[in-house]
């Protein structure tokens, strides 16, 4: 199996993610849940998961609170900080995870615009300033598209939240643990992660760091073991946002999954990974037929997304699969404005999204097959 | 060590639940993302784990959906069944899971009711009566206490429920994987579950199981790989209550977990762990000094809570824990209103909680070491 579907989940993991679960499953008892042995050992897991995660997004680990997914994040941030009276700015990059929980209050009364992009993929910046209206609150953007990899200026965005009051929020499911985050230093307010994509842990793990003084309401609430006469929940972070038994084993994992980053360098590993992403788009450049997304001249994730053609998407993805055991991502990529935006409602697009456990050897075998799925399509 | 702290989270686990989240972590993508092999062994594991959690708690896989934990299941059901126009029904015997969510609605208009306990710490069931209000939507309420292991006659409220026409929504955070449970053929509306407890799962996940035909509003909303042109989170279930990338490497576990109670006969496994806790609370019984908590002669699960003297609960988990390597868990259990009930909630109380991996010579151990800090808090 060539594994190009890193965008979705990474995979390979490192081997260390795999054995500190494994560990984590046969000692760990519940994490803040007690002063035994098997407790502490899962609450002492859990803050040192905390400190890494946040030393790699700029955060601080009482600041960094973990959650289910990176969609769990979002909705955390969203329904947590923006009410209905609010007027929110987003753009055409985001995910399903970041417009339906907009779409949800903008249901109920909330004030939404989105950004758009030009037809190379880039957001189109000088609408900000004109998307402000007096009860903006905040603007939540992707750092990075999960259909064309196209990076966001965060700079940019964040300069402009702060000139006008706003508060940011950044998915920054495609880029925790391949790109360095600065949050604190960029004012970012809330960067939300997922951990089972570039920082390498299991699924099941993500979470969020949140600016500090900024109260975040929670969406759920329940045991926190502390405080437990308490009839609300905690107010202090992290504990404010997370509620329940934590899920300690998949936070070892993730724990692992960001040592294994730290200790092979987080600029060696994406360098290998745009390196990778560059041979395969410029192997696939000159395929008849292949039309590419995205601007590879801006900066961007090790992604490459394509079309063949006018095949349906995933057809490309089952020949892919079915004829060179190769895993790639088809279809709408939870991406709908993205989508229609670039005109690819209804062919979708074939994404290809690599890791630093690729090899050159894959990548041209994906060069080939793209090739030999086109030349059949042209002769069709 | 000597583990008696399986109510907060259960250990050891069966060995396949390493083995199987382990292999998962290994191979799987994300589940319904995508058609390539990997995704699609993602997509299987959760399907089969879904079946098997729903045949033990009496539902069916289209109608169980999965979520971090018991906790995430509890504020689901309550915030996307009940609104502030509402009144509902709970006990005394709730965790905070249960009691915060309804705080929270209750602060914003909701009326509640909370059913009361006698000395013996079993549920006042004539107080449901006269609870009732013409706005009473719902009784939510835990099938065990998680604090003296008291069951709740579920039958007799369920038959409440359906006579006054309230939905019911059952915590079985104590019960799932100990005691079957016949959702469907008592007409229980949801039931809430967490998958590291009595399930032998990982820690992170959990779910629940709606009757045929409920809606219930989704606390979050995102991607959901499937209608990414909608604007809002699809309403079919089990998607309707799932949103992100789901965390198969876990419910691998659970699905393990499931599978050794399965063939393991899971009256057989309560039997052994009632046995323990029996065996347990007679060696006790006979100290001086030694207070049980709970009705023995009522079902019950397998924890035996304890206070030895006016010696302060905490201080008598530290010498079990320092002195034996025993883990047990004390203070106030995320259940303030049991504790103040049963007058407690100054000391808090020691509790034992069995699973069917602990042995008769750790259970005379536990004895032993109860005695010996009886007679020294006797002589001091």
């Amino acid at each position: 199996m060539i594994y190009f579907d890193n965008a979705a989940t990474s995979l390979p993991k490192p081997p260390t993610v795999g054995s500190a679960v494994l560990a984590a499953i046969n000692t760990f008892g519940g994490a803040g849940r007690g002063g035994h042995s098997a407790s502490l050992a899962a609450t002492r897991c859990i803050f040192q998961a905390r400190k890494a995660v946040a030393g790699l997004l700029g955060s601080e680990a009482g600041r960094t609170a973990f959650a289910a997914n990176a969609t769990e994040s979002l909705n955390i941030a969203i329904s947590g900080l923006l009410t209905r009276a609010d007027h929110a700015i987003t753009t055409v990059l985001e995910h399903n995870s970041v417009l339906r929980p907009l779409y949800k209050l903008r249901s109920q009364g909330m004030g939404l615009s989105i950004i758009g992009i030009d037809p190379k993929g880039n957001l189109n910046y000088d609408e900000f300033h004109r998307a402000l209206r007096p009860n903006s609150k905040a603007v939540i953007c992707t750092h990075a598209s999960n259909l064309t990899g196209a990076l966001t200026n965060l700079p940019f965005i964040a300069d402009f939240c702060q000139a006008n009051g706003l508060l940011l929020i950044v998915d920054a499911s495609q880029t925790a643990g391949v790109f360095p985050i600065e949050a604190d230093k960029l004012g970012i307010d809330v960067v939300c992660f997922t951990g089972h994509k570039g920082l390498l842990g299991p699924q099941g793990t993500g979470g969020l760091c949140i600016r500090k003084g900024l109260a975040v309401m929670p969406l759920k609430v329940g045991g926190s073991g502390i405080h437990s006469y308490s009839e609300t929940h905690p107010e202090g972070m992290p504990e404010a946002l997370e509620a329940g038994t934590a899920n300690a084993h998949g936070i070892a994992g993730l724990l692992a999954g960001v040592e294994y980053i730290l200790a092979s360098d987080i600029d060696t590993l994406r360098n290998r990974e745009l390196a990778l992403a560059k041979l395969f788009r410029q192997g696939i450049s000159t395929i008849s037929g292949v039309r590419i997304y995205g601007n590879p001249d801006m900066p961007h994730a090790p992604i490459v997304t394509l079309n063949i053609g006018s095949l349906d998407s995933g057809a490309a993805g089952d020949r892919l699969a079915t004829r060179y055991d190769i895993c790639v991502r088809t279809g709408a990529h939870c991406a709908p404005l993205a989508h229609l935006a670039l005109g690819t409602q209804e062919q979708g697009a074939v994404r290809f999204s690599f890791s630093s456990f690729n090899t050159e050897e894959e990548i041209q075998t994906g060069i080939r097959a793209v090739a030999e799925i086109a030349a059949e399509w042209g002769q069709r």
